[in-house]
């Protein structure tokens, strides 16, 4: 078994993760994006940890893009109905986590210990890790204040301009046995940085105080996937905030955010005219067609990663 | 407009409380038993303000006898999955309700407020009342030890023998300003104990410090209805628990614990011949049919209550 670190947020991160565990010698570790965690209704919402934790079990709903498949909004019907905050949409059946999460961090458990609980009861073969236990709510210097995660996107859909990020919490997170574990692996065959969007899913991971650290000890290479195929994001505001924060709207741009951390940038072949500036940055460049559509795409894109980080050469300990 | 406290546990309580409801130149106030309520899954659950809750609404869920009408069960079905407690059926509809009380009592709102809040928003013309503000916990004590009270309700379904029962933290509750008042309102029509269970639901309320001094104050007369009809509870356990706890299984044993509290005592027409020994304990009684198949037979039974009422002689304050 090839022992794999993926670092992930949501939907874009999920898919490879879930690709990378599809293939049958990995032994795949997903360091989730937590930053985006919130209080909603008295429950605890993790929202990109539920969301890798539901397409790695295969039970992601495919049309709508997030949460459960098969979902219904009965719950959330009654809460308007109540006079309580419908914006956050909660379905019937995901409800059952955030409650059963809730009660158990209560209890004292640690989110890593309640996350590998739900991974195994839904069948995951990969380990679903919390980039930290301790709660880190990364906030959104927005034009007109600064907003909660969430309140920036569901609740006002990513409309306010961004000036830049903060990780609350993130000085008191410590990085988990369990994560350190993952990179401690003497085999690590790579760190698979998935594409998510860098700074408000990639960027609190590696915040964690420690974790970064801990990659760049480990010594296996570090591929990096662009969220941004064709100046777009695939999914989400990652375009939209590069433009924001000044930066080129580009898999160039994600790329300048990665330098010194990764060795190889995956982009996509729309996108295979910035290979060599991408190059001078430093990162040795795969060209792909890094765009999932589907189960097939997810592990031919994550098994081309793989092979890609076999390529690279093997930093030094 | 006549003032008019009933006073109610769980489903045959909230049929009568309806009845009362329906009833045009009625206000009615109804103070219900909070000792069956319960934490679960991190929620405080109320099951018998839920229940009267939902019948004012006409909004119960008839053919089930309990909960909410058109409700889904995907949470539980979910929870299920997950390794959680499904013992206790929670609709995804219901839900709403469980987790807007859990987060409003924990951000410092009296439950009287919370209920009397979900009882605007889903229409009621009826003050629903909590007897009490403070947690208060019905214990059972029954054959093999004490059982908090859902645990023998619902997942033992009754079946330990009681021998008695313990109200925790009934020396610290308080007659709320909003019970005080309603009984206190100056032109109070009738106090109708409802045919709830004289052990779990009516003790509960009486427990309260002060509340059964209020009544008696009030003045107003007390009607109490039979939840034994022809020796057996038409829902419940009270056949049950009175021939456990030694007592005679018929209206007569319940009759024989309002002694001295209720002025009326209404009986139905398949138990008149117990008529001259309630009357021998100092209660009037009224022999009709109080079956409640319908919602015709509530009003119908609810009218018949105030008619007696009226007929009492007005206790002097």
């Amino acid at each position: 078994m090839r022992p794999v670190v993926a670092l992930a947020g949501g939907v874009g991160g999920a898919r490879l993760a879930h690709g990378l565990a599809g293939i049958e010698d990995v032994a795949l570790s997903v360091v989730v994006n937590t930053g985006d965690d919130f209080e909603h209704l008295g429950l605890t919402i993790c929202p990109d940890l539920d969301t890798v934790l539901y397409t790695l079990a295969g039970r992601a709903n495919q049309a709508q893009g997030w949460g459960l498949e098969a979902e219904s909004w009965a719950f959330l019907d009654q809460i308007g109905q109540l006079g309580g905050p419908d914006w956050f949409r909660l379905g019937d059946r995901d409800l059952a986590l955030h409650v059963l999460r809730t009660q158990r961090l209560r209890d004292g458990a640690r989110l890593t210990e309640v996350m590998a609980d739900f991974a195994r009861r839904l069948g995951l073969r990969a380990a679903l890790l919390p980039m930290a236990d301790e709660p880190v709510r990364t906030l959104v210097d927005a034009v007109g204040g600064e907003l909660p995660f969430q309140d920036y996107f569901v609740r006002l859909r990513c409309e306010p301009p961004v000036r830049g990020f903060r990780f609350a919490g993130i000085a008191a997170a410590r990085l988990t046995p369990e994560v350190k574990a993952a990179l401690a692996a003497p085999d690590l065959a790579a760190v698979v940085v998935c594409p998510s969007n860098p700074f408000v899913s990639v960027a609190p991971v590696l915040a964690v105080p420690g974790l970064r650290a801990a990659i760049v000890a480990a010594g296996a290479p570090v591929v990096a996937v662009s969220p941004i195929i064709g100046g777009a994001a695939v999914k989400g505001p990652a375009a939209k905030m590069l433009g924001e924060l000044g930066l080129e709207v580009s898999a160039l741009g994600v790329a300048c955010g990665y330098i010194g951390f990764a060795d190889g940038f995956v982009l996509d072949t729309a996108d295979r005219d910035l290979a060599p500036a991408i190059e001078a940055l430093g990162l040795r460049t795969m060209v792909t067609d890094a765009l999932m559509r589907d189960e097939a795409d997810r592990v031919r894109l994550a098994g081309e990663c793989l092979a890609f980080a076999a390529a690279l050469p093997r930093r030094p300990r």
